[in-house]
């Protein structure tokens, strides 16, 4: 666009009213130190932010021949509202389709009309008294059109008290006073939402009687002025149309103002409009839209349906001439690749993997950016998936016997977690001891236990190994290799630890139905009763009896009461029977209480998008939906009052493991060897952990997340390597970065733009890029060991069902499941997908196909005793992918996947990229690769 | 469209083609005595049965210079297909849209080119003779055009086998033989689908660069013939389109081809184009079509998006010339008042309310319509849902003192059903002892019980009045008061039925958890145990300790098992102990197994109109929901094998009352003038009896279900009076039509035409109106007292669950519940409803808000003592409809609700009818007031 106006000189409207930033653009848009990509800009923005908008208002005249009044009946600024008269109100904005006729209606009626530029009038009057000078009219006709001119237009935000002068057409000479806006335009809430500078076009159409001919005024002023009560907002006006004429066109006259308008809200022929010195220019501009124009045929569209506004509209950017478009080009070209071309983020390889020091810049805003409720939702969320994080990684405790236990997993995740937030790159990251490196732990202890070693120095000596690894992998700025996870490695991964946290969920919430077993009502045994000895037997009597018990149906004379079995317990007494195993009901609540929450916490984000309530009370109900469904589940769990399992917090602060102190000892009953042996399983667990941080960083960076702030994988790797040192020494887990937490964190602290201009979506801003929330969370984690009066009212059952909820969201949001989802639609009823419209079927679904393959090998090698060599498998993802090169070509994998970073460099010689590569045949949806998101559209008419 | 086409001799397709029935219409439609509405059929269906239509296919000319080869690139019947290159599949059938430079660049092109009208053409060959007669070629271009004309084109649906001759520029003289059509395209799936007499339309676009200047031929074969393998499809072509030129233009040659084929497309174009004798005809055509195209700016809509077809296109009637549509006009208004306005059917007053006699004359076809497997489908669900309502109805016994038990319930509904189906006037009812019904029951007995009465000789007198009084309400034709049931009544009433029926599944569940009590931990007494007569005790002493048993903890010696309860009274022992009393975990299990049930039926429901599996399975998943949601509670129930309620069917023949015979005698113990006053109660019921039964008919027989059969108001309430004469003289429960299974009826025999041309949405064609559903239903309800040995497997929660989603959906159907939620939605997020655009929102959140308050006020009315007065209440709806009258203005009841039927009459003067009154303003969406559903647009673009 700025190529299109540089060097006009005869462009009227003042420069600086062009960088006057629109509704859409937030403050903090562009001025970050990354630099702004021109593509993005252009098309994921409505219009180009350095168009100047226009107002544009169609005062219609009805009531001939009784009563004339002008009545304002559609407006536009990007889209068209229409006033319905019979419901009084605005319709939705929608797309602004009008006939083909009555563009060329308008043609002809301009052609022959009075066409006035850059005229000087400075008010209302002396604009009615220009454009009624016209040759074809009698002066007593002349001055009846004045004074209707001059009559105060019906605008829908008047109150109805304040009537009009309705219907007197004596000529009425408007003071200056009369002029001034008036106090309902003024508090116009319209005016909020209109960027500053926007001006304002006035139509006024409608049948007028007693005129012989068609009338037709185009005028543009020289200075933009507020024309009274003209329009609804009092904006300066820049255009002002009047077509009125005899009533035997009907209805043509609103059909040639709603065109005027039409032509007017578009950014090109308003433009042309401005430049415009005669009528041919006008006209010529008016031909060029129509060049431009898209047409639906009469009898397969109806032309009365309203289309609502698209999400992504085409780039002004092409709608340029050829030749610009050519000279424009080469950078965008250049960029293309790091642009995502499916919507879905690709790593942005580049500033991101170099050591800048700019990390500390930001250091900061870090903190003040975190000022905002929406803070204290992320925070709740993730401090409570950090806690049930932290206690289901305390179960480990079991799988090690004590030497990782519940308390370890807290201070472990406070400290590791707080730690990270305060120094690395990232903040966003949320640590924890995710699946892959917990599965790894559990072999490790197996190892160790099998083989008679002593577990927490083997496992200091292959923490310092790792970290010694890691630092290595540091020192060499290993982590440019992240520019081989392409999104088939980025989706494996992803998919893995989703299913992970998926199938943890519902296994865990089958471990707790197993240990409240259901009784069955066809066993023979039944009931519980408290016995007593009998006041004659002894201890040993009593207790010879006891292994019969489960038994025996037949007690025979016992001395028994009916006191529940720890209250039995505690009176000397001895429960007896089956039933006093079994805790009824607990174990179908707690399916109840997993599904219920589950449900309501994907209800409440779906409402998030639905169309019932304010936005603010969705946004906010989306936000905290799994609080609420917390909150659900115990109030459910404190109604019922059942003995449902409940979030246990550890209360004394000391190691699980009875007998050690904090610090673990170096050698303990190893012999010295070991440590150097250490480093065999250490380089797997290396590999583990690279893998896990650097996807999970990937993923975290992807371009349609908008950081600002940029990455830092360097930064993070040593971090995490320098935790790895610490919580060897002190027998806590191993941390390294959540996807799936991470995930939900950021999404939880999404920024949107407020409504704009009509008929203009939210935009994502981006994410509130910050270490606070981060911080609170684990400094809240370790006071959890002091909020256990609070916390212990929680079931465990809600918990495990956010958790399948997060797992859920997160395997949802990759292509992959898409992909997956196609698997299962014929053909026909596939979505119009832009992958589809290039790549055969059957190559997507092979391409799915060996996807879902290597996800079952991993799951598969995940569980059987290889899983040691799961990291290697993890590493393999990448060959495999390589490997894919043989299969498919180049540009399936540019659509499927992105190429690997050769191939990158090769593109300007080999014209991988689609818009050149089919020119031929694609061109006409070439420009959508570049939007951040394909739109796909449905048009579902119910 | 007859109108436009009489008298036009010049129209030279023979007329017989004309009445050939597109794919989209079913056989039996439009057969029957019921007079087809033309407002109708042609807004219902897409384009117009009696246009020919034409099968056009675009060959574009690729692969210049090196490789030159024809090959199929888009396609239209009704909307477009693009073939997708890239990914070798044809693209969704969408609105074709074109640019208008294209249409203008064709208009040129076509204006100097070649334009052969009747072209005598017998073959290939010949046509590419007479097309490539074109002065401004040598004859040696001339010669290599023709090679290339008669090149086979590439077909996506050839095999990769037989390659075409690719390149080959030699002149090749095509044989009548290679011109045969191939079996690839005679095996053409496509074909099936066209309608018999579909003609084919070729266009060959593309850039030659041997060509100086652009060819632009336009063909109108005189005698239609199939040209070889010029079209996929073995159709006789109509009309030939080239247009070629050297390679300056870029892709417009597509487009242009594209052009030609929208424009062939378009029904008026292809009837003017068939016509036209000349040049300038042909252009006046096209300018003609460009007169009524709608034009979407190119700022705010990407022309490369493709719009799918809509569900309802604008009938063709809409684009006739003014005078024409004036003409055809009156007929249309005469009728619009029966139609409905917003798509939720109005009752059709006027031949269903008379007695014609002519329901005899369907009475074989009420069987043999019944042979499809859909029935079958029809007859589980509804055959569930009777059963189950049976055993609920039977619930009533108890209220009763058992005066009404489960087998009266059984034996009343069989009996009643069966009858009511084989001699209705609309066999599709289904009878039930419905909610009002059962409540004023239950009030009869309290008031009998109270003044000491007989109560089943008093029911007898009151069944002897009402049938009474309803016979007098058939013999005066009292049914044509129905025409004063608007949708206010029917809706408040239907609202009300759904909410008792979604009140009663819930209550009841309720009830079963009361019946199976959940045991707190907390409490003091626990367990249970058996306890026996002590070896010295005697019976006595033991009944003694008996009352003391609950509260006592301690029990002491005494002599005890562990045998569950039912054994332990077996053996002459005594459960004792609170624990004896619960049945662990069936109350939590039950309400799983209700939402699971619930959520299932919905889910399968919503599965119809998903995106998944082929239709075929998505239809038998959607049809048999219900029943596959209680086989899937069944089998959950089985898995987990808990004590849970079962359906119980009576196995033994006689009446529950123990002592009395079948027939009720007459008087009893009651005095002789009761018989007398029991006309009042009497009266009181025929009123709610003619309510619901009338009120259900009505609903039954709206226009949108598009019955053939008619309705049979008058008949069916003879036979409820008839049938309240038997059951009365028997003591089984009275029986009159039940809304809600009724519908889920209808719904459950919906037949919609198989998938049609291209883009044509499946239309919906009737019911499968027949007797033998319900008849066999109701049989195997009677015979269900022998299947208990099957249906004790039936969990009842799962009923109650398939309850509630029958309720659910009833109340979703009506329009008052879109109203209620648009009371939850910010005015800028509700749906571009019609009612909407004409109605202020305040007025029509007012008229939803007296319809809630009348439905509250009917529930307050239902559940206190004044519940006898019930049924004035719900006459009383009729005089709140008539006092609203006051409050709303004609127009805004004529868009919420319905005109009375008075001044339904006076509309002509009155100018009632939106169209009329709003000319002006509203003219642009008048059209669509007669469409069957008004097309409410979402396209969302993710």
């Amino acid at each position: 666009t700025e190529m299109k106006l540089s060097g006009q000189e005869e462009f009227e409207v003042s420069r600086a009213c062009e960088n006057v930033p629109t509704g859409e653009l937030d403050n903090d848009s562009g001025s970050g130190p990354r630099p702004d990509d021109p593509l993005d800009a252009a098309s994921g923005k409505l219009g180009d932010p350095k168009d100047l908008l226009l107002f544009i208002q169609l005062n219609e005249l009805l009531g001939w021949p009784q009563a004339l009044e002008w009545r304002e009946t559609g407006r536009w600024v990007l889209f068209e509202e229409k006033f319905e008269v019979g419901a009084g109100r605005w319709s939705a904005p929608h797309v602004p389709a009008v006939a083909l006729s009555s563009l060329q209606k308008l043609r002809s009626l301009l052609a022959k009309g009075l066409v006035l530029l850059d005229c000087p009038a400075q008010s209302l009057l002396e604009l009615v008294e220009q454009v009624t000078r016209v040759e074809s009219l009698s002066p007593e006709l002349r001055g009846q059109l004045k004074a209707l001119l001059l009559q105060r237009p019906q605008h829908p935000i008047q109150t109805t008290g304040t009537s009009p002068c309705r219907g007197s057409a004596q000529p009425r000479e408007a003071s200056r006073d009369e002029e001034a806006p008036l106090k309902e335009q003024r508090q116009n809430p319209l005016r909020q939402k209109l960027p500053p500078g926007t001006e304002a076009g006035a139509v006024l159409a409608g049948e007028l009687g007693f005129l012989a001919h068609p009338l037709g005024v185009f005028v543009r002023l020289r200075d933009p002025v507020v024309l009274g009560p003209l329009t609804e907002v009092p904006l300066p006006s820049r255009f002002f149309c009047l077509l009125v004429g005899p009533p035997t066109l009907g209805r043509s006259y609103h059909e040639m103002g709603r065109a005027v308008a039409v032509l007017l809200s578009d950014p090109q022929f308003q433009g042309s409009a401005r430049r415009a010195s005669n009528l041919q220019d006008l006209l010529a501009a008016l031909d060029a839209f129509l060049e431009e124009v898209t047409v639906l045929p009469p009898g397969r569209w109806d032309p009365t349906v309203r289309i609502p506004p698209p999400k992504c509209l085409p780039s002004q950017h092409k709608r340029l001439p050829a030749q610009l478009q050519e000279a424009t080009r080469p950078s965008a070209r250049r960029r293309a690749p790091a642009e995502d071309p499916h919507g879905c983020g690709p790593h942005a390889p580049g500033p991101e993997l170099r050591r800048t020091g700019r990390k500390a810049s930001w250091y900061p805003s870090d903190f003040s950016d975190a000022l905002h409720p929406q803070c204290l939702s992320a925070v709740l969320y993730i401090y409570l998936a950090t806690v049930t994080n932290a206690i289901t990684g305390g179960l480990l405790g079991e799988a090690t016997d004590g030497a990782q236990g519940v308390l370890e997993s807290f201070l472990g995740t406070a400290v590791a977690g707080a730690a990270f937030c305060l120094m690395a790159g990232q903040p966003l990251t949320i640590l924890s001891s995710t699946g892959p490196v917990l599965v790894f732990e559990r072999l490790l202890f197996s190892f160790s236990r099998d083989h008679g070693l002593d577990y927490l120095p083997f496992r200091l000596w292959v923490g310092l190994w790792v970290a010694t690894f890691c630092l290595v992998l540091v020192a060499t700025e290993a982590s440019v290799l992240v520019r081989y996870f392409t999104r088939f490695t980025e989706e494996g991964f992803c998919a893995l630890i989703s299913l992970i946290f998926i199938y943890d969920a519902v296994g865990k919430m089958l471990t707790l139905t197993q240990a409240y077993p259901i009784q069955r009502p066809g066993s023979l045994a039944y009931g519980c009763l408290c016995q007593y000895p009998e006041p004659g037997g002894n201890e040993s009597q009593w207790t010879s009896t006891k292994p019969k018990v489960e038994d025996d149906i037949d007690l025979g004379l016992v001395n028994a009461s009916l006191l529940p079995p720890p209250e039995c317990a505690r009176r000397g007494g001895h429960p007896r029977g089956p039933g006093c195993h079994t805790v009824p009901d607990v174990a179908v609540f707690s399916v109840l209480l997993f599904l219920t929450s589950f449900f309501f916490a994907m209800a409440l984000k779906h409402l998030k998008t639905s169309r019932f309530f304010p936005s603010v009370v969705r946004k906010m109900l989306g936000d905290f939906s799994s609080v609420l469904a917390i909150l659900l589940g115990c109030g459910l769990d404190a109604f019922l009052d059942l003995a449902t399992p409940k979030l246990l917090v550890p209360r004394e602060f000391k190691p699980t493991l009875p007998g050690r102190g904090w610090l673990v000892s170096p050698f303990g009953a190893n012999p010295w060897w070991l440590s150097v042996a250490a480093a065999l399983p250490a380089l797997l667990l290396s590999i583990l952990i690279f893998m896990d941080q650097q996807i999970t960083g990937v993923i975290l960076n992807r371009a349609e997340y908008r950081l600002r702030k940029g990455a830092g994988f360097h930064l993070d790797l040593f971090c995490v390597a320098a935790l790895m040192l610490l919580t060897s020494a002190l027998g806590l887990p191993w941390y390294v970065s959540a996807t799936v937490i991470s995930l939900a964190h950021m999404d939880s602290l999404q920024r949107e733009s407020r409504a704009g201009v009509p008929g203009e979506p939210p935009s994502f801003l981006g994410i509130r890029e910050q270490r606070l929330t981060g911080l609170v969370v684990f400094i809240l984690t370790g006071l959890s060991i002091f909020l256990a009066p609070v916390l212990k009212f929680i079931p465990m059952p809600v918990l495990y069902g956010i958790f399948l909820s997060m797992g859920v969201a997160a395997i949802s949001s990759i292509q992959f499941t898409k992909r997956v989802q196609l698997l299962l639609m014929p053909a026909k009823h596939q979505p119009d997908l832009l992958l589809l419209r290039h790549v055969p079927l059957s190559r997507v679904h092979l391409f799915t196909a060996i996807q879902l393959a290597c996800l079952g090998l991993l799951w598969i090698i995940k569980s059987t005793p290889a899983a040691i060599i799961f990291p290697l498998m993890l590493l393999g993802l990448v060959g495999v992918r390589k490997a894919l090169e043989w299969v498919f070509s180049p540009q399936e994998l540019l659509w499927l996947d992105e190429p690997m970073p050769e191939k990158e460099r090769s593109i300007p010689e080999t014209g991988l990229e689609p818009e050149y590569s089919f020119n031929r045949s694609d061109s006409e949806d070439s420009e959508l690769r570049y939007q951040p998101k394909a739109p796909e559209i449905n048009i579902s008419v119910n």
